[in-house]
């Protein structure tokens, strides 16, 4: 064995030396998607074990507001008086999901969506029926069901019938954390072995490709740990990874605001290519900046440096988000006025505030008349009812005409910008990894961040998707692990 | 030996059945990148042989105009009375080789750029001592000399002094053609062996990772050609691979006229990856909507589908093809004038003709008031001799005042949207093909297309930086494959 003791040169079958773990499943990362892969690897009968680097498992979930992406006609929809069915659902994640997205993938997530809502349950995971009708991208309260995405948004809402479906578990604030508590302990109840404070650095493979064990660091000692029917992957995205992001998404290193654990630095990523695997969608990701709460400033008009509207306002905001970026080129203004301007989470500084459009067109030195321009011709359209330019829906409808006027920065280099990335390892829908000829890597699995998944593009996001993403799949990856057949 | 004859998976030296040809150095693909590799591995005392797969070597270079990027006080540069240095070419170059270049690969090609122009010519290529002032995007005369990317647009003409570097071989029409002859026969000259019909499949690669072969097909037998140095990929882009696109670089899908040669199929960076390379920069590409000549309609005002400019008129085409698709959505009309509207290359349909801004923003169902407000004040600035929103230059400024007004279509789905892509394996600057974690795959060197180069970014780039880029460190990667140690 000669150097090479990086995740992207794995480990010779011939150079293992011992093996010192011995299982017939290895899951590489206990997040949710790793989790449920667990869980399901080792209710269908394989022996099973879950490395995990830091001192618990939770991953990028156990930050998060926990809210999961389900429909169809779930109990909490019908409860709150939502008429879902699987078709609508099916339409509208189509939509989400984006072009690039794999059919069997969107068609096994909203056909299975009811019953992966109970697997949520039976984990004792509880959900409210309660429906949280504001605009937020945060939601604190316990209310589980909000319009978590562009459902309600042109040019989603004339396409598809809106529904609700972003479930947020039954507790306040951040519900992340709750949610994993209980895939962390169903992992143990269905009889996984978790390893805390184990990273994974390599794979083992055999000169057939075929993948079997992983090399990992247990505290100062380098293991090597069998896996006689598969390894899944499920070690997040790679958002923590700077020169990963300037080699494959470079414009999401403008964003100032990483969403994930250090964990999310693209090791599993690293891991799969080296043994063959391929990493597709790598340039996409999911970009938030949060003008809102309050709702009120979505009736607001997002300018950009010149002075011109790109987007409507009250689209999901991954959409706006991403046409900041791209649109705009990472410099955008929120213009509210006295009417609307409300008390924010505290992401934007307001850099100018003027009594009329001139002033404010000139504070923010865009080019004459053009912002002045910009708001007449708004305020005109919504004084017939209508956005002619981007179809903001009729409820955010109301002229800016209370002045003061004011400029909420919503540049990259000026306010908060979240983000996570959406490429990863191409794989199969049922996890297995897949080379870049479409061929399966032999005893490979992956799910979650570490893989191109269900959504393949921030501009059309709704929250919740990746954790129904990586749920939904890492169940699906642990049983054909652990039903591939062993090596040995 | 199971399955997987595919780019992706390379063969295990030890199923290697025999070997049919033996070499120090095997360059993979006889394009401009490789015909480089190639002349300098055997001067430097190689044993060199070329796979090409079609009947003759070319390349997607053998299709193009020929013109190469060359700077810094060119004999031509200096007969035509342009005063370039090495700096300024630097500055330059760097702008233009987008964010994401390697600093090393921009250095020494700017400062081995005299040198590499005498290169071509010592293989015999000629250039003519005139400068072609027009905009063009496909020069058709014999003059040597041209502004071919962004050097007298805003914002590039406010950052560096411009100079032309675009060079075209003194040849009418296409010159491509003309330029690999003089390579092909030097390659032949250098005394390295030509294999046409030969089509590399896979790579051979040893239980360390040292990559020590290909495997070929060469008509309908199939043969291992031992590299006893190392193998060079030289075998282009993947612009004629849809399924890469489609994971890699979706939007690039939407543009109609791949630039390239059925080789462009991403089979070499397939055998990288495979390797254990990485693949980096796959959503770049260049795409081309030559919406000039005649050079007129520089002077002509570039609309999206809503009837608002996003782009000034005059920057290369690289460029306003990168704000066509990624700002306007791909939807997009050259509005001009009776004054300013000429033949064109018929790349573009006249999709609307009337004798106001009104009648001409009907026609094209845009919202009311838009088009023509976008009109009115792009005369309004241009009475003032400025374009305030995109500092288009002066000499293009003319007010659109002559009826009737034409709407040229510009949008990727009703004209010609040229397109080859600008990610591949990520390389050192002296060829070495490296892993996701930077280690250089043992025996793997790449240039050209198949690499992610010099340029980074379809909406900097300049014409002649491909050729330019796949010529010049096809040198150097073919000098170090020669000078690697002998595996064997």
């Amino acid at each position: 064995m000669t150097g090479g003791a990086s995740p992207s040169w794995p480990l010779a079958l011939e150079d293992v030396p011992r093996w010192d773990l011995d299982h017939e499943v290895v899951v590489v990362g206990q997040g949710v998607a790793g989790g449920a892969a667990a869980i399901e690897a080792a209710r269908a009968g394989a022996d099973t074990v879950v490395l995990e680097r830091m001192t618990r498992g939770g991953g990028a979930t156990a930050l998060s507001t926990g809210i999961t992406y389900f429909g169809g006609g779930t109990p909490i929809q019908r409860a709150c008086g939502f008429d879902d069915t699987p078709e609508d659902m099916l339409a509208y994640v189509r939509l989400a999901a984006g072009e690039q997205a794999d059919p069997e993938r969107v068609r096994l997530y909203c056909e299975g969506s009811l019953e992966h809502f109970e697997w949520f349950r039976a984990l004792g995971v509880e959900f409210n029926e309660s429906f949280l009708d504001d605009k937020v991208t945060h939601p604190l309260t316990d209310a589980c069901l909000t319009f978590s995405g562009n459902e309600d948004a042109w040019p989603f809402s004339e396409q598809v019938r809106p529904a609700p479906r972003g479930h947020k578990p039954a507790r306040e604030g951040e519900a992340g954390g709750y949610l994993m508590e209980a895939v962390l302990q169903g992992t143990a109840a269905a009889g996984a072995t978790p390893v805390t404070e184990c990273r994974a650095e390599r794979l083992v493979q055999a000169s057939d490709r075929r993948v079997v064990g992983v090399v990992a660091r247990r505290e100062r000692e380098r293991i090597f740990v069998k896996a006689r029917r598969g390894v899944v992957l499920a070690t997040g995205g790679f958002v923590m990874n700077r020169a990963m992001l300037a080699k494959h998404a470079p414009p999401l290193l403008r964003c100032n605001y990483p969403l994930g654990t250090a964990g999310d630095d693209g090791s599993g990523i690293r891991m799969g290519t080296g043994a063959g695997g391929e990493a597709v969608n790598m340039s996409e990701g999911l970009v938030l900046n949060a003008y809102y709460p309050p709702s009120s400033h979505l009736k607001g008009v997002l300018v950009d440096a010149l002075g011109r509207r790109f987007i409507n306002e009250d689209a999901y905001l991954g959409r706006t988000s991403d046409a900041i970026l791209h649109k705009a080129d990472g410099r955008a203004y929120l213009i509210v006025d006295d009417a609307i301007y409300g008390r924010t989470q505290a992401f934007h500084k307001l850099v100018a505030v003027e009594e009329s459009f001139e002033a404010l067109e000139k504070a923010l030195r865009m080019p004459s008349g053009v912002l002045v321009r910009t708001l007449e011709h708004y305020n005109a359209g919504v004084g017939r009812g209508e956005d002619v330019l981007f179809h903001k829906a009729l409820r955010y409808l109301r002229p800016l005409q209370d002045p003061p006027f004011g400029a909420l920065d919503c540049s990259t280099d000026n306010s908060v910008f979240g983000v996570f990335t959406l490429g990863g390892l191409a794989v199969r829908a049922t996890g297995e990894v897949l080379d870049a000829d479409g061929q399966a890597v032999s005893g490979l699995f992956a799910a979650g961040r570490c893989t191109a998944g269900l959504c393949r593009e921030g501009r059309s996001y709704a929250s919740g998707l990746s954790i129904g993403d990586a749920s939904f799949f890492g169940r699906l990856a642990g049983r054909q692990a652990a039903r591939a057949a062993s090596w040995e």
